[in-house]
């Protein structure tokens, strides 16, 4: 026998979440998923899941009968759309402006897909003039990809528009809505976006692992009519369909993950009970007061002003500021956490997040104190002691 | 805007789960996912992963590095395991005697890989000799697939024989030990296992949605060394490797289900301290006492008796008897769940788990009561009220 080992159990300490997910998880959110474990076909389980797919579709402003969580991270969620959509040889337009576009044009790859490249910089949004030139330039091409909230910057793209293009090209959309979706305008029906991925740890506020998507009609149409089968058995729509969808004998496919769909539900029915559209404004305005504190503070915006997700704030690091220690001190002296920068923007930005429950006025005047208060101690060229002062007058003021 | 729901918060009933997973779950594992989300990066959160691999090795009785939860259930660790070590043109033989090994050959296929396969009955054990066979009219195949502890009959393998033969032959080996892990012996070094994986909601009796996994040094190298790239993006083992792996600086992967890992960290710290043949062989006497009740009621086991897990009990239903019926009772009257037949076997079995927190005296009596009433009162032929007196007098004589 290999030696018994001798650990405890795990006391996580009581974090202030933002960066750019997982945010704050409201104690009912945490109280739901530590009520007891039924079985994954249990009637009682079952209506459940039914409320799950009506509250996600009212999050996702769609009538799409294939709307489910996926039983994995927001990845799976990716990966998902891309296998279902993506046969050998499909060309795909991928907009490409962070750290998940990229990922979507690992993900055409490997589905065996020709990735068709639309760059734009890290912290602007995807250039629909551009999307149009590539289309045009691959008239065969058959699904266009983008992000409609770059996580890694901050940065929110127009989805109406870049989905209206590529319709008129006559190409399928995928949506990366992993940012956005609760805590900005997200209409999957009105702006007809194919498929769409989104997870439970940011404006939805739930913990981490689950990753709801919507299908449109003519995605399933599509994923029927695939010639070759579909690469994962895990992701292959065709067989979850079995047990997510009503209206036929529900068949054993996988065993969700019970207590974390107990969590969905309950962040799902908050934000049912707030109303979309305030949570929507909720974040626009306390992302108002973070903004009136950093530009007290004279902390510059990474993102262009009418490009910028009120819910994810790349903020410019000072210069000789060292990224590391200030984290180190926020966590250690604030139990605040907050993001680094990926990749390119490692060291050079921070992304503050006010998303879900997170996005209150408390987090914001806690960020914009301790930031003030380990920049000042550091002596980094900032506007001392305004920030808390302009917030709150923003606070008081409506 | 589309409407608002009127969806209420979900309160779950409280079921005794003796089906073949998820299975009961202890109030200190829920107690545990309920604690505060912290970020997947923070130190903390760190600390506890390097000490969930700890006691998963523990478990596994492994001391290979690679040893990890998956963050999906135990099928994504199954096609993990596949989609990893198994290339386009790569023959695979899959030992095949129930749902499981037919869903390993649906992931070869899917891999590109060409399955051949050694066919055992349902409720049979692999049979060496064939697998032997197999290997000597395919001297090309490269690895050897099949289970463990087949969750749809409860048939148990001799994994350390089929392991040694598939070595002698060249071939890596894939282990299913989804309902075994933490119930039954499993030994991955001493029976030199390359790939292994199993699932959180079994004997562990955490909530479903993580697959425990462990990789040799020789699957590694396999890997490393392909010829292709990974067909998927989430489950390539070199990507997820700079996110779990102490020895490089951990890198963003994907955001880990964090508050799901606490409960399985402490589902795990649970097993420690019980000791893991402790529960092997709490797991070996419960299962005598309900197969002391079963043989007094005159029901018979659909698995020979030197093939049976402990903790899942393939059942044959009495002829004549309405399979949902009693199925219906037993949740309805007794709070009671167990497990249906799969595929050929549905409506000529009841599966019957007694795994981890469900190996409980309380649990054998409660479905040996709740079966023997359900059953008389549908006029089903068994002795009826026997049951109880024969497994309390197996317990009474330890």
């Amino acid at each position: 026998m290999s030696d018994q080992p001798h650990i405890q159990s795990f006391q996580p300490p009581h974090r202030t979440l933002m960066g750019p997910g997982p945010s704050d998880v409201h104690q009912r959110v945490l109280d739901a998923m530590a009520r007891p474990t039924v079985g994954h076909l249990d009637p009682a389980f079952v209506g459940m899941m039914e409320e799950l797919k009506t509250l996600l579709r009212y999050a996702f402003q769609t009538n799409n009968d294939l709307t489910f969580p996926v039983s994995g991270p927001g990845s799976v969620g990716m990966e998902t759309c891309f296998v279902n959509l993506v046969e050998p040889g499909d060309k795909v337009i991928v907009c490409r402006n962070g750290v998940f576009g990229g990922r979507m044009v690992e993900n055409v790859k490997r589905c065996g897909g020709v990735p068709v490249l639309v760059d734009d910089a890290w912290g602007s949004a995807v250039d629909s003039g551009k999307l149009e030139d590539a289309l045009k330039a691959n008239p065969d091409a058959k699904v266009v990809a983008f992000v409609h909230a770059e996580t890694s910057t901050g940065a929110q793209s127009d989805a109406k528009t870049l989905v209206e293009i590529a319709h008129r090209h006559g190409c399928l959309t995928i949506v990366d809505a992993v940012t956005s979706l609760g805590g900005t305008p997200l209409k999957v029906d009105e702006w007809e976006v194919d498929a769409i991925y989104s997870g439970s740890q940011k404006c939805l506020s739930c913990t981490p692992g689950l990753s709801p998507v919507s299908f449109s009609a003519r995605a399933i149409e599509t994923v029927k009519n695939r010639k070759t089968v579909v690469q994962s058995w895990f992701m292959d729509l065709n067989l979850v369909l079995g047990y997510w969808s009503a209206a036929t004998k529900r068949t054993y496919h996988h065993t969700a993950p019970i207590n974390a769909l107990y969590g969905l539900h309950e962040s799902l029915v908050m934000l049912q009970n707030e109303g979309l559209e305030n949570s929507w404004n909720r974040h626009a305005h306390n992302y108002q007061a973070l903004k009136a504190g950093f530009d007290a503070m004279g902390l510059k915006f990474f993102v262009q002003e009418d490009q910028r997700l009120p819910q994810l704030n790349a903020i410019c690091i000072p210069e000789g500021i060292d990224d590391a220690e200030v984290r180190r001190r926020l966590l250690q002296d604030y139990n605040l956490e907050i993001g680094v920068g990926l990749g390119d923007m490692a060291g050079k930005i921070w992304r503050l997040g006010l998303m879900g429950y997170s996005s209150r006025p408390e987090n914001v005047l806690l960020a914009l104190r301790a930031l003030d208060e380990v920049l000042t101690d550091m002596k980094a060229p900032i506007q001392s002691g305004r920030a808390v002062v302009a917030a709150n007058g923003f606070y008081d003021a409506k």
